[in-house]
């Protein structure tokens, strides 16, 4: 595969970008799709056995677009840099493991449930969408540690505190911390909050200062998405706009510095007139 | 119809654009839907029969008033390429089918609520608001192709691992997407939550990451929208605002322009005085 | 009152607008505002007989107080132009009238209750604040109006097609309207969905585009808050910033100018010399 | 302490300020947490005894470490003009207090669940987040106050009237606005409007008109947020970019600026000169 001469660079080049395979492989991808779906539903055998046929077929095409894609790339070792591609071939190499037992047989499952976003990979619109979502989360990074912080104080104080009055909610940290994301999703609270206030009356201020905090941090979570997101946007919308005013400023400039610079000009011939006459009218004297 | 002489079409045009003609279609749009709302409720045999006539009168009254704009319209081939047209026609033609048995008349009531949003074609504020709504959707297609995705794939897995414990909700990738709805509205999904944790103790990760990613997603989604209502409301508003601006900058440039303008006559003229006295100077001498 | 002698207003002016006067208007108004909360407890009779007492107090002030105000106003004619008055004197009246039998000391009460309010039209920053929520209003209006036209027309479908199955929940349009709020906010609406997709299996596309159509005109709604608010703010703003540019660039060209006035002038001095030379030199010839 | 020579002070500065003394502040805070929460599961007596331990080492390092760090502060008047150092000393104090009892225990694990919250004050992104979420709260101030006196009048209301309908939801107003508190969330509000609906039908208005205001104010104050947020980012970068625009604009000006005093001086010259001629040609005539 390696030593593919030009000749054949190309046209496998060809072959990857042309709208057809592009189209072939995205249908592929929505075909496997669906076959996947189709198996949650009870299935008669033949049915079945064509999925299986279906799947494999599947599986091969999906084998061969990638080493196609792969004998395409003009750097083999540059290949593995673009995280998409990584993926592609981890999808395909999940296809092809052998999982006979019935455990094996599910994580197989599982493993083809991924195929799907193999769309997101090959369709280019949505690719630029999950990589400008990805751009989104370092800014809530510290965000996210300040919310877990919270969960986690209120975490060990609800389990120090209910762990005796319900051990289904307030078992440990962790349980804890899963009843206080139901609070704080607003999933019948109110009844985890009558139960522990009916031991604790003032146990309130615990589950209302929670909703307020995480509320309150959830808030600016958003905000700093909407800045982060609006700010490029602004950016670019602003340049463009400032440009085309800048320009027509800089052009009228310019046109009054050609002016004035045209007079500096016929100002100096005075002056070299009147000096010429001063000499002249000196000697013509 | 077609045959309207000139005069017939003028006076025509004059009534569809009367005030009073307009009033009176939006109130008739109003009584139709009191009728239809009206007929919920358990009425008396006389209110009944009269609520038959009312609708008979507001069809023949809908159906005048679509042939009269049909008249009044002056390109009659391009009446049609308005899609409020074309729904308002519909909703006639709905109105006018002869549905008899028993579920003919209910459709024939369904089609009848549909005359509720022909206030939307007549009210021109609600026209423009339905028309600019319509303009962010297309922002939002590849983030919804998304989010079915994302619904999809948690679907299938839902359904391949938790199908057994209660069919009900995972039976099969359709219905676990429904289920999996219910989970990002947030409603009762602690209950479906901890049913499936009692099998897979581990399956509260599977929910978690799903309400992560949904929120995330949902998150972008509204800053889309945000964006594309607010990109074109600013553009307006400064365009305007610079537009002051850029106009005084512009009208101070051309004063100054002018000035220099005259300077550079006058020292022509001063040029040309220079000039001639040269050539009189040495004639004169 | 209103022959009050210039002497005698300008001292209630000065009483109404002391420092000391606002300061126990809000006082009593919480204290009023205290009142009214503590009957809500149960009280020894004595602690009863004392809210009654209090509450004459409270009453007689808040009269002595509006009269006050009306002394002080300069015009009377235009001192219920402004709403916060009338609303004042209202709070007043309803407090005052005689209310014996049992339904009317509930209604008595409730009138107690809006005094709370007064607490808004005294401190200023509240009053703003409410004026400036009231400016939000209109621009929401026809997409209160969009949104009400969905929930009827959802509500006559959705009692058309449902009634049989739960009256309690769609039993005419009125009560199905507010079922579908119900589903608006999430509340249980997943049972909802449940007991009328066991007669229609595919109702659930009726409260998935409800939601869906709600969600979607809120999130526009939203939008349009933000955009209210947020143009008036980043106009104020704008402005402030823009004009120390602005400023700063006219300054420079009205030196600019005047640098080229004084050319001109200078100018024009040259051409009259020379003028005058020409003359000179013509008649000194 | 307060007697440490500058040899001391700078030793103690530098070992503060040192990559390893921070990490490893982080690490104990982070080791400190994980032990109040293995505290909150089943543990065997020697795991018991071994937290124990830990406990008391962490309380003697977060006792060296805040000595250290106030010896090593320049100003020892100024330590606690830090907000985040009393939080500190607060924290460790907690920590030394002696509690046997009961009740103790329980308060001296509450106060060791604080010790988390050091991390925020150690991690300088944290600390600078919790400013800048701090800074927002003043403008939410006046609408905090608003949206208290809207459920204090509600809750009023709801006892006035609901008390004796259902007195675990609204026997008083403090109970009374905690239920409004749990309708504004959603959570099962419907099964409360239904309850008393049963005995007053009209009473859907209060709550659909108090779901209303507190949307609708709530609304509000998350825009004031992000306004607060965006306001300071736009001036920022606006701030940047216009110096760019300006100071290009700017630098045109003076360019033309100075080709104007260039010609000036060269006119001036012109006039001068020809003042010279008019003085010589009246001389030498």
């Amino acid at each position: 595969m390696t030593s593919t001469s030009p000749t054949w660079l190309v046209r496998i080049q060809a072959i990857e970008s042309s709208k057809l395979f592009q189209t072939s492989v995205i249908s592929i991808i929505i075909l496997s799709a669906l076959t996947i779906g189709a198996r949650t539903y009870e299935l008669p055998g033949g049915a079945d056995r064509l999925m299986g046929y279906l799947d494999a077929a599947v599986t091969l095409f999906f084998l061969a677009e990638i080493l196609l894609r792969f004998a395409a790339h003009p750097h083999k070792k540059r290949f593995f840099a673009d995280g998409w591609n990584i993926f592609d071939t981890l999808v395909v190499i999940g296809s092809l493991m052998p999982l006979e037992n019935a455990e094996g047989i599910l994580l197989g499952r599982l493993l083809r449930v991924f195929r799907v976003l193999r769309l997101v990979s090959v369709v280019p619109e949505l690719r630029f969408l999950i990589n400008s979502l990805l751009l989104a989360i370092p800014r809530m990074g510290y965000i996210a540690l300040l919310m877990f912080i919270i969960f986690y104080i209120y975490g060990t104080i609800g389990s120090l505190f209910f762990q005796d009055i319900n051990p289904v909610l307030w078992g440990d940290v962790a349980i804890a911390m899963l009843t206080l994301f139901r609070v704080a999703t607003f999933e019948d609270w109110t009844d985890v909050m009558y139960e522990t206030m009916s031991v604790h009356p003032l146990s309130w201020i615990f589950y209302l200062s929670f909703i307020f905090l995480t509320a309150f941090v959830f808030l600016n979570m958003m905000v700093g998405t909407i800045l982060e997101v609006m700010g490029s946007e602004r950016q670019r919308r602003d340049a463009e706009q400032n440009q085309a005013a800048v320009d027509q400023a800089h052009q009228e400039r310019e046109e009054m510095a050609a002016q004035i610079t045209a007079m500096q000009q016929q100002l100096a011939q005075v002056h070299e007139l009147l000096q010429s006459r001063v000499a002249n009218g000196g000697l013509g004297k």
